[in-house]
This record gives C-alpha cells, structure tokens and sequence, in this order.
C-alpha cells in the first residue's frame, strides 16, 4: 500500500502558494472560472457579496491613495478610482484578497488582468462562473456602467486597502438579541457538545448537524468562506468567522440556535477565538485579520468591540519592519489568561493577557516567520505551531510563557491543522503533523517530564499518501491515525484518507490503510476531495467532508473508528460545498 | 512683581507647535535665516551633515517611492529622485525632519519652498547661513549638480522616508573601545557625581563640566543637538543622543572621560535611557525614535543592538491606526526591570520589561494623545507625564503597572520636562509643571498615602512671569522652585527666571522674584535666552544655560540656591549654543 508522488514542480510551487494563503481551517482556491454559460446565470443570486454589506459611510470617507498610471493603462478620475476602490473592498476584496494577489478568488494583478483584457474582464463580472464567481451583472448588482469602471480598475495597479480601525468595526457591530433577551437556560433538547458546525464554504453558511441523529439542526448565515468555528468555555456560544472578517455569535441555547450578534474585524480575516481561563469562560473573544494587520478583543457575549491592537512590526530574524503582518492561528491558554495570537509574517508569537484590557499585557515571544496553524500537546500546555515556509514547528510552553524550541518539521511544508496528540507505542506522549509539499507525517515528542529524551525532537517520520495534505487526525479513544490529501493532484488520493494503526509505528515503515471516501460518498460527479476529519464527542467515529465544487454534489461521510468501516453518509441539497467541521465538545474543550 | 503677558494668537499656536516638535530636553527652532555673507561661509566647516555618515550601502538599497509629481513641478528622474533622497536623508533630514516638516532646521514643505524659488534654495544650500545653516557648496561637501538637484527635490513633494531597522542600525554601531580595553578602575581624579553633560546644540557636541571647579573637563563630539543625557546605574556610563539618533556611549572612568561606543538608531530621535532596577544595573539601554517609530533594547556597555521594536499602533482614543507615533520621553522603573516609554501620538505608555528580551513582554497602558515629557513622583514609584497638545497630565503607578489617573494640567500646554518634586507646606508631597502656552505652574498632590484627599489633584495654580516656559526645578535640600520662561517673546522674560519660596506658597497668590540671569552673564549681545535650571549634586547651587544663537556668546551662571545671589559665570569659546545640562549624580538618582 505504499505509494509515492512524484511531485512537479508546478505543483511543489502551488502547494507552498497555498500553505502561505491558508491557515489552519480551509483555504485554498478552487477556483477553475468557466466559460459562463447561459444555465449557470441564475444560480448565483446569492453571492458572497451580499454577506456583508459595510455602510457606505464607513468606507466612503477612507483615504486610499490612487497609485500612479502607466501608459496604456486606462485612466480613471480622481473619483472614479474612489467609486471603483470602494466596490472592490466592498463586493471583491473578501475572495480575491485586500492586495488582489488572490486567496479564494483569483490573483487580480495587473500583469494577469492585462493579458485578459477589458472585455474579458467586464463579461466575467457581468455573467461570473459556476467556480463561484458572482453573477454581477445579470443579477442586477452592479450597473453596465460600474462593470465597466471595475474592468478598468482592475487593468490599474492595486491600491493600498483602506485601514479598518474601531469606527469602522463599531459601525458593523449589531447585537440581533440583547443579553437580557437571551434564554436563561438551554431551550432545546440538543445535545449541545454533540453537535458539528459544519462550514458551508461557498453559500456563506455554516450547517449545525446533530451526532446523534446526523440531521442538520439549522443551516445559519455567516460570513464568506468560513474559516472556523469555535465554542466558548461553557459550550453555550458558537463563534464563526468569515474569510470577509465577519463574526458571527451564535446562541446554542436558544429553541433553534441562532446568531445573536455579529460584527466585522476587517476585509479578511481568519481566526477566532474566546478566553477559557478558570474565571474568564465565556467572558473575551479575540479575532486576528489578514488585513488591516491587527486583532480586535471583545466582550464575548455581545462581540461588543472593546480594543483594537496593531500587529505591524519586525520581523523576528532580520528585525526590519513588515506593514502587513497577518495574524495567522489564535488559541485560548489554559494556564494562563492569555490568547496565543501568532502572527506570520514577522514569526512572532504573541500571549496577550486579557486580565486588564485597559493596561493590555502582551508577551512577544520570538519564533520564525511565517507563522500558520497549530495546536496544544496532550497536556494543553505547550503550543506547537508550524512555520510553513519555513519549515519548521516552533513551540511555546504557555506556562511559563517563553518559548522552548524551534524544530525542523522533517518535511515540505508541514500543515497540522490543530495536529494530533497520542501516545507513541515507542516514544510516548507525541504531536503529529502532516505536510502540504510531501508525503512526509512526523511525530513530535512532548513529555519533558517521563519521556526528557524525546520531548521537542521530531522521533518518527512515517510516509502517507502524498502530498497536500491538510488535516492529521486522532482522539484519545482511538487507536488510529487518520491523514488527509485533498490538494493532492492524484483524484484516487485526493478523493481517499490514509489511516495508520498506532500500535504499528513500532515498525520502521509502518503500512497504512486507505479508506476510499470519496467512494463511499455514493458520490459519482466532481473531484471528491475528502478533507478534514473530526471526531464526534465519544470519539468513537470521524467525520470527513466531500467537497465538491459548488455546482455539485457533496456530502459528509462518518468512519466507524473501531472497524474502519463506512457507518453513515450525510446528503442534503443545503451541505453545499462542506469543508471543515467543528465538534462543539472536541473543540471547546481542545481535544485533537 | 506679578507680571502677566497677552499673548498673541500667533504666539499660542507656536507654541503649541513647538511643543509639539519638542521633548523633555530642548527641541526649538531657532534658526532665523540670513542672507549668506562671505564671513560666513568658512564657519561651517564641522556641519551637523558631517557627524554620522551612514554606509551608502544601507540607504541606497531602501525603496523609497516616488510621489507623483504635479504640473510646474521640476521633475525628477526615478534615479534622480532616490539619489537626492539619499542625500536628503543623510545630510538634511536630521535638522529639517523626515517628513521636512521642520525641527532644528525650517520646514522645507512644497508649499513654503515653491514661495522661495528654486535660485534661493540652491543659493540656500550652497552658502548655508549664520543660524546654523551648513554651507554644503562653498565647503565642497556637495557639488553644483548636486545641490541644484537637491533645490528642485525640495521643490517636490516629501517622500516616505526610509526605514531603519536592525540592518542599519547594526551598519552604523561602532565599539571605539572594547570593554576588556577599558579601564577596571576610575582612572581620573574627577568627581564623577559632580560632572555636568551640557548639550552644545548647534555644534553637535557636549560638554563635560567639572561641578568644583566650573572648567570644561573635556568636549565631545556626538549626534547633532543632544536631547538629553543619561547616566548608567552605577554612574560610569554617560549616554547622548542627538536628534539625528546617534548615541554616544562615555566612559567616566578613563582618564579623559571619551566615547567608547556609538551607534545610530534612526533617522530621528529624542531619548535613551539605561537599565536602574537593582540587579540589571548598567545592563541594558533603550532608546527611541521619531522616525522609524520604534524603540532600541542595546546592550548597555557596548549599545550592540539587540531588538528593535516598532511602534505603530493604536490611537488610544479612537482606536484607530496611525503610521507614525513617535517616541517621547523614556524612563526606567525603579519598581520593575522595566522601561516606561511614552509614545505621543498614540497616546500609550508602554512598560517595557528587559528581564527576557527574547520573550518581551509589554504593558501598554492606555493613558492620552500627545505624551510629550515627564518624571517621577519624590518616591519614584509613580511616573507622571504631560499629553501636552492635550493640557493633561497622565499618572502611572510603575509599581503596579497601571494608569493611577489622567488629570487636567490646570494651564495651556504643559511641559515639565521631568517635574519638580517637594513637600507643599500645605498639601504635603508635590510634582510641579509649567506651561509652554500660558504662565500657568501647577502643583498636583502626589502623595496617596498620607495625603490622599490631594493625591492625583492639581492643589494648587500660582503665576510665573508667561508663557514659553520649558522647566521648573527644585530639590530635596531647597527652599526653592524656580522656573523659566526661555521661549517667552518678551526679551526680558526670557533671560530671566522666577523664583518661588517654597514657604510662600500657603499664599493665594504667592509672589515671586525674578532672577535677571542673562544680565548677570555679563553678555551683552542676542537675546540671551535662560535655559534649563539644573542643581549641583550637594543641592546648593543651580545652573542655567545662556543660550544665545551659534555665532554669539553664550554661558552657563550659577546661582547660590540659599541667597539667590549670583554665584559663577561659565565663559568658553567653546561653550556654543549650551542648553541642557545633566549633573550626573541627580540624573541618575532621578533627584528633581
């Protein structure tokens, strides 16, 4: 069962593209723009631009200069490029990203407009693509006019976006049921912890699905592209945040869960996160942007914006200044009551306290660059966070608040997600991460206490599928290690996970099993990714999403964990593009 | 003796203007133009261009871009335009402000320099002036193409100025003296304690004033216009930075007290302050800048760089992003390894803490827009700082870490420099500072222990002799507060100070007496500005700079504390332009 990729260079290229795009949820272009087509015009009335709509007010008096023309270029008036920069940031920027380098969407960049062309690019935005891209014309949201200045906009170079400071989070802030209007106790028969917030990546939705019975409880509008979902302390609140920056609060409680507050932290974003503390449960919530390069901490019961932190600085090895250092993952620690905000592109760690807002305490913790996704060992105290580019895993020991060791990963690109924590046959207590640039799955030791000699050192590298893979998964229950593939380029190994047995890694080469998800999905059409598994509460099944493109069939496909077997598929004409899935139990209480 | 000045309304804004521009040691434009003389063409010959000369290699590699250019504009090549901003910004910057906004030189902004006219610049430039101007022409330091090309850059508009990280920083750090050849021992029979460092402001050097015997022990070559000076702990190091961000480090233990190390932190910058709490005793130095906005943790013996932090954040109020808040005032905790760095336009006071400078932790303490300088309370354990733009006074306890309370200033513009601190005959301990806009002193109760109904309230208001007043001086052995006025546009005003009896001040309206300082210099030419009262270490004599401009005669008087009779007068030709002066003993025992 031994199988190897030889992975081309265009493809080595594109993974280290997508793991600098991406964080620790799900972001990757699946974009392949399509001829538009008469049938697919109608399908896109609900488009990622109507999610959010920022007053006008809020970014019409934001100063974006114009950068200077080029001969050949077409010319736009002063206010002309003021009208078509504020449809950009206001319809476009949350897909094809604040600078147009792309992110779900296309790159924009002049020299990729230019070759297109403005009748290329007017028809694309009047008629869009069943890949995703809006309809904007035909559906009536934009005028013949203003398609044809954002044509003309995107043959000019990109403009620096506008800031998205506390005004402007404040003015998107809407408290949809009040504190006092909340139910005082649980009004449902849920079983809250049971229950999977499953993002509907391209409906800009998530559906709430019942373990229990496998039904979708409620499918709730969120922001675009949802990159993750996290539960407060307590299980009560459900916070989602959109690629578009946009939070949305969701009460658990309630008869029918629904959102109770919501609020954008700016043009992307892409973590979220609520304090969990002994004292503080359900009491702060903190997200990270992409851009502006800051993160926002707010009351966690109303998302009531109370501080606003710039992360531009140095970066951590040359010590020169980043103006756009994204905040990548965030984490709440148990030891302290901090969040662990990791920024990418100065690759410095942040622990801010949350103890006393007003004399904000913030411990800046050296790591590398390119900071991404990661998650806490076994015991919840060391946080392992993968520094993609750079290859490398840095780790912080959240107590002591200082950090313990940078290791090479001992692959390409190393994508954890949260990683994965058991208890090695050979080496003890380990975390493991998968790679995006190969094939390579290597456990780190994180017992300093009984197991000194293989804690901080990577102890084992075993080799999976391929490469692109996005989620490594396991539970304390389980004997088994699931590893995903769906950016592998190979549709047998995109469309199928592999599955290592724990007590096998006593071998040298230990074999894996290959589960044919995408098969089972009963799923004929599409490329049948299969991404990211995520165990119910008694972690005796896993779940993986089948995504497909938003015009096709998907579904959810749950594994028994003990026999390996196919137990149960999900389909509902709502699972509309399914990536990642959050457990409320596994999730709120970090268990990965 | 109660005299009270009408200010006019130009006055009040330059005031505030200049308060603005200045910090906590003296920051004021002084120069008033002349029409270039053949005299003085051979004057310049040490030009503050001269005094740190970056590697070319560190600027010429720096985008800096170029602002679009307007009709009527002479235009600049690309190649032009980064040539005359090296230029700019190695020779030019360091007076005339980064974003030519004006400091110790005038503001060069395209809106004055189009009014004067590409022949004035160039002739501006070739033959400087008697105010300080260097003759770059006429001294060969630029040739003809050059300077023309720098008359029509001014004529343009200012370009973002370049960065300065640990690169350049690093490229300019020079150890003249390695600390295993430095003397083990004091080597000179001085009264280390008993030294003043006198700023030479318009030479680019200090003074080393021996406090017995008034003679000048040694001059310095340093940055241009030292802000201020700073001793270590122990008292062996002595710190100087110029407003063009060079420190230099001297060592008062050699025979002849000389530099042993200096380095450049930026473009522009005002403050350094050197590691006090017990066990980091001379250990480290901090300092920051105006331009890049950040701070500089070196290593207090050698000023080897080890971390550059930036500051660009946050407004404190708004909560919105600002590109550009520089550093004020610095000093460092005698309750915490910490530094308290003032940032003015965010309006946050950082508490920097250097016991683990790989993982910094940093508290920032939201407190108020615009914070200038400040000082301690007579315990040390508070740190009370002016938000000048904003008549406020902003208190942190640096014991505990926290904003104690923001108070009203009582006047228009405060600007204590750092205070002045004595026992109120009527509500106990006070902190005391006068006002750049009106002739406002205030006195606020420091004292929350056993005068808790007056702690953090101004107590009381008294009148000096106006406004234009930089400091306010007593100590813990005098009878006195005196205050000056050196900025005030009456003459007599400004070569004069006020005394105050502390005694007299159970009066509502308590008198002072006026000391004519600049009369009793003995110099007879300019307008003999006094400067800057600053005690001797046994606390019995105050020094005042005569500050007459660089082509006149200036010189330091010294008054008897007890008789307020005249005591001494400093002459030396080479006591050009002196300003602050720094006893070592008071500076770093932070005695005022």
């Amino acid at each position: 069962m031994h199988r190897k990729v030889e992975i081309p260079r265009t493809w080595k290229f594109l993974t280290l593209a997508l793991a600098i795009a991406a964080t620790n949820g799900l972001a990757l272009a699946q974009d392949v723009p399509k001829k538009p087509a008469p049938a697919d015009i109608q399908k896109h009335k609900t488009s990622p631009g109507e999610r959010y709509q920022p007053s006008l007010d809020v970014l019409k008096e934001q100063a974006v200069e114009q950068p200077g023309t080029k001969p050949g270029v077409p010319a736009l008036s002063a206010d002309e490029f003021k009208k078509a920069n504020q449809i950009y940031f206001e319809r476009c920027a949350g897909c094809h990203g604040v600078l147009r380098k792309g992110a779900t969407g296309k790159a924009l960049t002049p020299d990729l407009t230019t070759k297109l062309g403005f009748e290329y690019l007017r028809d694309f935005i009047t008629y869009g693509s069943p890949a995703g891209m809006p309809n904007w014309g035909s559906s009536g949201e934009l005028k013949q006019d203003e398609i044809e200045l954002m044509a003309k906009y995107l043959l000019n170079q990109p403009a620096q976006p506008p800031e998205f400071g506390l005004p402007e989070i404040k003015a998107s802030w809407k408290v949809l049921a009040p504190v006092d209007k909340r139910p005082t106790k649980k009004m449902n028969d849920l079983d809250a912890d049971g229950l999977f917030s499953v993002t509907l990546r391209d409906t800009g939705e998530i559906a709430l699905v019942d373990g229990a019975s496998k039904k979708i409880v409620s499918v709730i509008k969120t922001g675009y592209a949802v990159h993750i979902s996290r539960l407060s302390a307590s299980g009560r609140y459900l916070f989602a945040i959109g690629r578009d920056g946009k939070i949305t609060l969701i009460d658990l409680w309630m008869a029918t869960p629904a959102p109770v507050a919501e609020i954008k932290v700016g043009s992307e974003a892409r973590s979220v996160e609520t304090s969990k503390f002994k004292g503080f449960e359900d009491r702060y919530a903190i997200a990270g942007s992409y851009w502006p390069p800051q993160y926002v901490i707010m009351d966690g019961a109303t998302l009531e914006p109370m501080k606003v932190v710039s992360t531009r600085g140095m970066t951590v090895d040359t010590q020169e200044y980043h103006p756009e250092p994204r905040v990548a993952s965030i984490v709440a620690s148990h030891y302290n009551p901090e969040f662990v905000v990791n920024i990418k592109e100065t690759g410095q760690i942040l622990l801010v306290n949350y103890q006393d807002v007003k004399n904000l305490k913030v411990t800046t913790i050296e790591a590398e660059r390119f900071l991404h996704d990661g998650g806490f060992d076994k015991s919840g105290r060391y946080f392992l966070v993968a520094a993609n580019a750079r290859h490398k895993i840095a780790i912080v020991d959240t107590k002591e608040g200082k950090l313990v060791k940078i290791v090479e990963s001992g692959g390409q690109t190393p994508h954890p997600g949260r990683g994965a924590n058991f208890i090695h046959p050979k080496f003890g207590p380990v975390w493991a991460t998968s790679h995006l640039g190969d094939e390579t799955i290597s456990f780190i030791g994180t017992d300093p206490e009984k197991n000194k000699e293989h804690a901080w050192k990577v102890v084992q590298k075993v080799k999976g599928q391929g490469g692109g893979s996005l989620f490594i998964k396991t539970h304390p229950k389980s004997k088994h290690i699931y590893v995903d593939t769906p950016l592998n380029p190979e549709a047998e190994i995109s469309s199928s996970v592999a599955v290592f047995a724990i007590a096998d890694l006593t071998q040298d080469k230990p074999k894996y099993k290959v589960l044919p998800i995408g098969e089972w999905s009963g799923i004929a059409q599409g490329q049948r990714r299969v991404v990211q598994g995520e165990y119910n509460k008694d972690g005796d099944e896993i779940w993986f999403s089948i995504w497909n493109s938003k015009s096709q069939e998907s579904a959810l496909v749950i594994v028994d964990d003990k026999t390996l077997q196919l137990k149960s598929v999900i389909k509902d004409p709502r699972l509309v593009t399914p990536t990642g899935k959050f457990n409320v139990y596994n999730t709120r209480k970090d268990i990965y």
